[in-house]
């Protein structure tokens, strides 16, 4: 489980008096997740979720509170921070900066079919049309830059096979690079468990942690690493819905193979990375590496998967 | 009913084209109202209310808007206005300043009960609280000013009884103006029909489109002088809640009176005026101005109800 810094009711209760948001009724910790603190809030005016960010920088959480504020204002249904009296959505409690969010509805699906992905493509797509407004900058904190760091952190961990595979990705994506995609503040984590349906809709997108500025192609590609390796018609139903709402460029379409590759990797290397060189206090066991070292080596083997 | 600005479903459907928020399902105008045109707008994102703007000016608009969406993103349960694609919550439809805001679930309470006072007592304090951190200011366009300009104007339509209490509350409330209360944005038209209640707890406060900054003070007493009228229950939880979250100063219970009083005036005036002077076009049948005749000489008579 994921609790580092516990919480009492009273304590946040007495948090809470500096919020508009009634009085605490239940509080309960979520036991999922690996980055931050977090609790399910109710209170008399609604369900919410707060955070105690263990590890983001930050500088860093701004970007990511406004991110969503402003994706939820566009109508995205995202977790809306909730401003306290000093109308800041980032506070302190016990000693770490804490924001409350709203709690969205629903539920996240393991075995996602056509009607989920369609739904999923055309939210991303929207999204990313809203996104373009904000006007905070935070580089992807997963994008090229840390391929290499993380790469020289992992590779005495990996045998030759699996030390070439990633050294030869590293090199054709340092040859693959599209400066002149469309982009824009992205998800960039959003895989299953990241988003929840209720009634057969998509009733939200959480976690915003991992997103930063990055092309949409790239958010389109960690989608379809996740929701569509097992089905074409997952594949087809979310890049028609994406392409209905925002139509892929010539470009991108020329850049999909390598993006879905970059895709792999980034998670290739960040589970590569948890796995071998876990954090102190880490409570939440790593991924296997393995399954996106596959999804890498048959992304390199190709072809692409693109819309029929 | 008052849709003054018919849209059809291809104009919306067009029109929403530059928003977030999924492609129209159904959209079904709103027979109630006086002020505005309306609709319920379904979307495959979730349910709104388009509102056409008829007859507020366009400058205060602003002030509504980013007041709905100040208190929205403090947790209060009030329309969130939706941004479009330019970032702007008003944009036009067919001719007039159009915006898009969200559905609150919910049905307003026609008789309420002590809990359901004690529900709308602890928002309003919640709303008022939240609501100091709003930095825009519009003078409450239904104060003193307007007072004097419409009883002007309704003089002439009145017997001498009414003229003569009416002009002796304008004098009387010109002697007793309190400008040290606290004060800040307020509702000052939160009537039954605009609260909404979903299984016991109060989900929604709607149409801000008379709010102004006022003495906390004076909001209060028009939610007294509506939902409280027949019932020393009602007024002993409403009060008492409030109180709970936003303690009445010692300034506030010596000004109450007089508020009270202020508040019936208020909405006398208004309903002479409206029923005496009809607006061309006015679609709505003017209320009964006698009631809040009756509301206003029972405050006068006193002595002013107040926690027990």
């Amino acid at each position: 489980m994921s609790v580092y810094t516990p919480v009492s009711e009273a304590e946040l209760d007495g948090w809470l008096k500096n919020y508009s948001v009634g009085r605490l009724l239940e509080c309960e910790p979520i036991k999922s997740g690996i980055e931050n603190t977090n609790y399910f809030v109710t209170t008399t005016q609604g369900r919410f979720v707060l955070t105690l960010f263990e590890r983001l920088p930050a500088e860093e959480l701004p970007f990511y509170l406004d991110l969503m504020a402003h994706l939820a204002r566009h109508g995205i249904p995202c977790p809306a921070p909730i401003a306290n009296l000093g109308n800041q959505f980032l506070a302190q409690l016990n000693g770490k900066p804490a924001a409350l969010v709203t709690r969205l509805a629903g539920e996240s699906i393991d075995k996602p079919t056509p009607a989920h992905c369609e739904e999923l493509g055309a939210l991303l797509a929207r999204m990313h049309l809203a996104g373009r407004s904000y006007s905070a900058y935070l580089e992807n904190p997963r994008g090229p830059k840390w391929w290499r760091f993380a790469a020289r952190e992992v590779s005495p961990f990996l045998d030759a096979p699996r030390r070439k595979l990633l050294e030869s990705e590293l090199a054709f994506q340092a040859q693959h690079r599209f400066p002149d995609l469309p982009r824009g503040p992205v998800h960039a984590d959003l895989f299953r468990d990241n988003a929840l349906f209720h009634e057969g809709r998509i009733s939200g997108v959480i976690d915003f942690y991992f997103a930063g500025v990055d092309t949409f192609l790239f958010d389109v590609a960690v989608c379809v690493n996740d929701w569509c390796l097992e089905s074409a018609a997952n594949l087809q139903a979310l890049l028609a819905a994406y392409g209905a709402v925002r139509p892929f460029t010539a470009l991108e379409r020329d850049a999909w193979p390598a993006t879905l590759r970059a895709a792999a990797l980034r998670f290739w290397l960040s589970r590569l990375y948890d796995f071998h060189l876990p954090r102190p206090g880490m409570l939440v066991h790593a991924h296997d590496p393995e399954h996106f070292r596959k999804v890498l080596e048959a992304r390199v083997a190709g072809p692409a998967p693109w819309i029929a």
